[in-house]
């Protein structure tokens, strides 16, 4: 399939050779050309453009870091330079409410149209083991899915709108952040009271919470590993705020959200540059008077 | 083993009727006499009094409601009537000051003091397949094991000081609370975006957040099973409210808990009698004006 | 002075009539046009359109309800009408972000932009003494000075820059609705614990909490009047919504207002329509097992 | 009348002086002796223990730190030495659970207990300006009158039970924090868009805020006047942590209360000792990223 990626920083990176590897012809830009010009030995054609890169592809995949970028590309070349029939595929993890306008501007045009947001980090990238969140016409995700494959083991269906896919991103991220809270809080406590965390997180890990989150994350707490950044705190604090913007339109209250929301903030400040959000951690370790 | 098992509610029940199953000599007691004698047919003898359950045994398990009961029964005949050498096994889920204070106490007269709460709902309890968190001094914890390991299909031990076990315990139901809170926030958003909720439970549990509790709460929260309790309401805000006393002690602030406290405590308010845990789910869709 | 007047609601129509009485020439527009005829007998002339209404003033007062209504009058009329030269004054509660920008839109057309939000609920409007808070070039402010003394009896100057006023306007909203929450959870507690709660109050207002806003909302919450609204718990959510906002361009964590904001989102749900901002205080009771 | 003080900080001290001066026959006691001795000279008997203090008092005013100094003082030898017939006049601030339990106490030996927690710092201590908050049987109150006289200029009455006037002072002391953390809050937002602090604090105490505690601590937070403690952080922690113990007894959450308790533990952590409650305020600037 001709494909073009649009934003090649550690994720796209990793999905556009994924996309070279499984044999389709793949265009690549980005914004600082010289992370697209790594590409060209996987056999990624280096476009000069937006445009360029789109003018003659079945699918656009995007993969930037916010609304405003992702606004950028579109006015940038994507909206206008997309042949009709072809499709936008969408996998940063942006607002739902530009998802939901998206989702319109693109059938103006004669354009398709898919959110498919994706769990993993760099590392699952790179091995092409991403999970894929995808909602949108059935008929467009059918054909995208040669490039789901290539780029993930999974490929979950979230609904026929494309921002529900956003939605539910966006509540993965809550529960992986809120996860992340609520086990340097516990860190914070048992650490004061002398007891061996090792031996705690394996019993939680080993039993209750055997997931890959808990693990991946209480690991990084008990050993104190908070940078450089899988997942930023920078981001972390974005997707919170893009989920209380979700919250707020459906009016539902989220207090646990609330105070992800300021806990992130504050750990903003107060972290060295490229924490992960694992230093939700360190800030409840300090508030609780701990030694680093 | 000679065992007494004190407090024969859904949780003893299935403890006695094990340690009678594995050939142990058991005595039950309990406050309202009408449970216990329901274990007469599975070997073991009524006790007339907490003396006359524990005044010949090696060990003596507590399963109790909490810090009151415990005293209660302490005062009631077991400090006084446990002989010396004999250990003490207390499995409810009780302060850590208490625990602390209790080891003391059992040290004065010769007796020894394990530790040893439990993960599992009384479910788990009926078919042996508890979780123990033991504490205290290695050489009573290895006395113990033979009960453990008819009760329970793992056993980890969290230090040489009882209380660290309660701490363990504590923090282990903190989030167990913590996690239903979070998905009860989640579904409510999704239900509110259109999301297929069971679709997106299913992509959270077999991804990210595979363990058993996001599982089982998941479900109860997806099907709206808010009623009868396995773990009760009324018991979780118990217990958060033994997680900030703890923290409280340890000057470790932990702001998610104070969410949660303060969540269940409105939920107790407007639940239904006998609501489960799962409950604060509905408080949160409520609150989101969603329809039961 | 000739004046428009752009937005007749509770609030709006105060000020017109206190214009007229004041002796400017007054044009008047609203939405929906019954609620501007109203003000033809206190010598108002009602416009048949905002271009009509500023086509000649000095001075374009706007009193509407958010910032969609805001930008729906510039796009409607505001913004090509209002004459070079002419100040448009905007007291509605409406986002930094839009003020900020209005700031510069003005400028590029030559015309002079003043924020200047007030405090004062509607029988404050209706009396001449509501608060202004002004902010913008000094030369514009003492221009529109005679319009502020003819509807208030107080104007302070918050700054050069427009937006500042309406930081200070969202800051005081936001301490009113902490200062409710707050009395709200006391009053509850002083229920629960059997005080007299109108003595209680009296000590409260007699002596550390003196001003306003406790007296006026202290006895509302104790009298239990949570309808109708004076200053509705729709328009508090609001503005809360509004502060974080502000909060979250400036990277402030403000982790009560995060909590004002759920409590809000909550007690909309659950209120009845038309309920004041009071209603936290229903909320909190109720959340407490009080009965109403 | 015969009077004994027992407690000589900074708050017992002016209070003792002040009975000197309107002419009572006062003992004092102390726990370090010297803070004692210093009131010889404004006629004060230095008692040589507890019961010497108070084996032929009238009546019996304890202002100690917290709720174990208090028993420390009862098992010292006030129960055992008050007179029968005498009051015990209960000014600290104490657990609502304590001051319930000791109106029995008392009772049980024929002596009176009236509890009479006061506001103001120790300025207003040693100008005879506080304000006493009693509660108990009105003839006890009636008799203990002079001694309020002497050292306050207003007594409010909160009930018969003496708990009553616990739960009032408790609440007071909770509306003071909140005040404290949100204008803590509030400045932190102000100082990030560059308002004038200070024009923004004179508008918020002219108009609607008016009453003394914005009025000092606006001041204190603006001017970052942070320490030395008046009111001290450590206390306010304490007295945060027996307002949600009454909460939890009567079952009514707090949530805004909840947010000060992890705050102020966060603040104690992070502030130099003897901080004031205002620090509050340099927590949520330096949440924000401010300089100091």
């Amino acid at each position: 399939m001709r494909v073009a990626v649009i934003g090649i920083g550690k994720m796209g990176a990793g999905i556009a050779r994924n996309l070279c590897k499984a044999g389709h012809q793949v265009a690549v830009w980005n914004r600082s050309r010289g992370k697209a010009e790594a590409l060209a030995q996987d056999g990624a054609r280096v476009a000069s453009s937006i445009e360029d890169a789109v003018h003659d592809v079945e699918l656009a995949l995007t993969m930037v870091a916010d609304d405003a970028a992702l606004e950028a590309a579109l006015a940038g070349g994507l909206l206008k330079g997309l042949p009709a029939g072809a499709i936008h595929v969408s996998s940063s993890t942006i607002s739902v409410a530009l998802s939901a306008r998206l989702a319109g501007e693109h059938a103006s045009r004669g354009q398709a149209y898919v959110a498919a947001p994706v769990f993993g980090r760099p590392d699952a990238a790179a091995a092409g083991k991403l999970i894929v969140l995808a909602a949108g016409p059935a008929e467009a995700i059918d054909r995208a899915q040669p490039v789901f494959d290539a780029i993930a083991h999974r490929t979950f269906r979230a609904g026929d709108q494309p921002q529900q896919a956003n939605v539910a991103k966006l509540c993965g991220n809550y529960l992986i952040v809120s996860t992340v809270q609520s086990l340097g809080e516990t860190v914070a406590l048992a650490r004061s009271s002398g007891l061996d965390e090792t031996a705690f997180l394996g019993l939680l890990t080993e039993t209750l919470f055997s997931g890959p989150v808990h693990k991946i994350y209480g690991t990084a707490i008990v050993e104190k590993r908070f940078r450089p950044a899988g997942f930023g705190l920078g981001l972390a604090l974005k997707d919170i705020g893009l989920v209380l913007d979700a919250a707020d339109g459906a009016k539902v209250p989220m207090p646990v959200a609330s105070v992800l929301h300021d806990a992130a903030l504050s750990a903003l400040h107060r972290s060295p540059a490229d924490s992960d959000l694992a230093a939700l951690a360190e800030l409840a370790a300090q508030n609780a008077g701990l030694p680093d």
